[in-house]
């Protein structure tokens, strides 16, 4: 364990606050039959990520490794989740975010086949919308984009690349799949998380009731 | 913390009576992504209430501040919430009330946005009626007025006082926004709030079912 | 405490019975805003019963109270439900019924007020309804009656006479009010009260989905 | 206890797994009134089965008990569920099937009447769908069984012995009773019975949304 090349102490903190934080969405029931996968960043090289196929309500700290941002196993036998490019693209993109949250609920996954079609769920006239970082009143609107799902990742990253060179945002969701969330730091990562989940629920419920 | 213009003794006892409520109300997911405020009266010129921008799930006593009945911060650095004013302005008027309690769920969100063009929900025809203090029987009607949404404050206070002036009510909704219920105790304004919710739950429930 | 005309430790059993099974039902949410009341029979002359009014999340053997089967206080200066006539109109008629619980959830509210008009729920399909003691099977189909709602306690009790009359059952709603059930046990009348709201959400959910 | 034709200490673990497991599976509403059972291969001519009609939220490991694959109880006076044989004839047929959890959930019992007339729920476009052994991408397709609901044990096997005979599969439906759902681990079978729970409940809503 000698000349790692990221700092174990940093890791050992990350991997506490991961498995945490995995429990209590696992919980809620956002992670549902071993899917979803969370992360926070290390250095400017190196992020922690959850292994793939592990069950989030069970989580340990053994279940976390290290990758670069290319996506590869930094001194560990595991594999990492398939979809870790969507994660390290983020941290290599912008220096400033420290959490990636990637959930499974059954909000988002339903969302993300309705609104699949038109490309984005347009959000309006929420107060929530203020927990976003960034916005100070409930008087804008965004439109969370809803990418197509696809097992071709460089292909998925390149999308958002292009959605990212367009606009600011906190997240997205994938067809079928679920969202992807983040923030420079655990807490907030949480609270754009829960922004977004809790703002999808209405959404969907308002059309349920044919508003 | 000499000569503070409050007895000291019977804030530690709100703030921990506000702790450990809220915590209750954020594991029922009614103050999602650090929304929410509550606030109990101290005497007839401050009340407790919980600083912006908190975690509600993780709330501590230091999480709890004092105001005036202005709204204005009372020997703390701390940032009260914007709608600290929608607290206090309860306390001024009415010197029985003890509590109130601001809480943004799913229901009353969803049921904000859908009544706030009728400015009102209808509650007829429930048992849970007599949980309002002051009612006997089932056998009569309220209407929760639901006021639009602004981040003009002294505004909004004021649309709430002009409302106060017409009729007696334990809550309002704020479109887009969620819930204020106030009572005489704290246990008094969680039954209120109980209700609200629940009454609310049933309303949206019937309309989906084209009851 | 003496020549009470009841046996103190059965009160005893029963009231520790009570609280843990009303504990647990209040955290369903089956119980809001102080509703619902439970009871068991303690013998041929008395019921254990809760007083009225209280926090059915937070119950103590202390709200925990005695009542003869006309529904009168015995030993106690509480004041029990204003429904407790229900609950010992059943002990008197049965002599094998030892629990009768009144709940108040969403689900059985909804159910109540839907189906109010036509004056039951027909429930056929399922194969909960094995769950009822006496049904072997699923192929056969019951009616549950749904009351008016009136505080006229004598009244309604008289109303459930006329269809205990008719019909064996083991539970009925009133309507905007919640559910009565019951069994010889109350594990058997917990069993009962899961199957109605099982059932009734159900139902409600088949509604919903134009099924 | 002598000579017994099974492992104790074998039976004494699959005990503790089924227990642990089938309350965290009671914690979620999925096993209502008593419903519900579970079982664990022993060997290749005996399965550990839940007894009939126990509370599966307070299951103990005296509520376990050994069953042969013919379905008959094996030195226990414990009568097993009706419906042992659905179990056993997956141990019989699949030498590498470890686990068969039987479940009666909500969603599982509104999608088993919904879906009962077409004679299977389509699920496809999810990425959830990997979560299947032996799927490695989400751009497939399975149709999940639901079977009429029968008393008949003997014809209601037969039945399933047609459908795994035309297609491999890891779970069916029957109407109005609920889902079957196996794999060759306690671990695999809860991962599949997640995903089908899940599936199903997307699929109900997306029918609820009209999309």
């Amino acid at each position: 364990m000698e000349n790692l090349p990221f700092d174990t102490a940093r890791l050992a903190a990350c991997a506490a606050e991961i498995v945490a934080n995995t429990r209590e969405l696992s919980a809620l029931g956002w992670t549902p039959a071993t899917s979803s996968n969370f992360s926070m960043r290390l250095d400017d090289r190196h992020a922690a990520i959850t292994v793939s196929g592990r069950d989030k309500g069970r989580l340990v700290a053994e279940d976390i490794m290290v990758v670069d941002f290319r996506g590869q196993p930094v001194a560990t036998p595991h594999r990492p989740s398939a979809e870790t490019l969507l994660h390290t693209q983020l941290y290599a993109r912008y220096p400033e975010i420290g959490c990636v949250l990637h959930t499974h609920s059954h909000v988002q996954t339903v969302a993300s086949r309705l609104y699949a079609p038109q490309g984005h769920v347009h959000l309006e006239g929420y107060e929530l919308l203020k927990a976003f970082h960034g916005n100070h009143t409930h008087e804008m609107a965004i439109d969370v984009p809803v990418l197509a799902n696809t097992q071709d990742m460089p292909e998925l990253a390149e999308w958002v690349e292009t959605l990212l060179d367009q606009q600011p945002m906190w997240g997205y969701l994938i067809d079928g799949h679920g969202l992807y969330a983040w923030g420079r730091t655990m807490a907030e990562a949480r609270r754009h998380l829960e922004a977004f989940e809790f703002l999808f629920a209405c959404e969907l419920d308002l059309r349920r009731l044919n508003a």
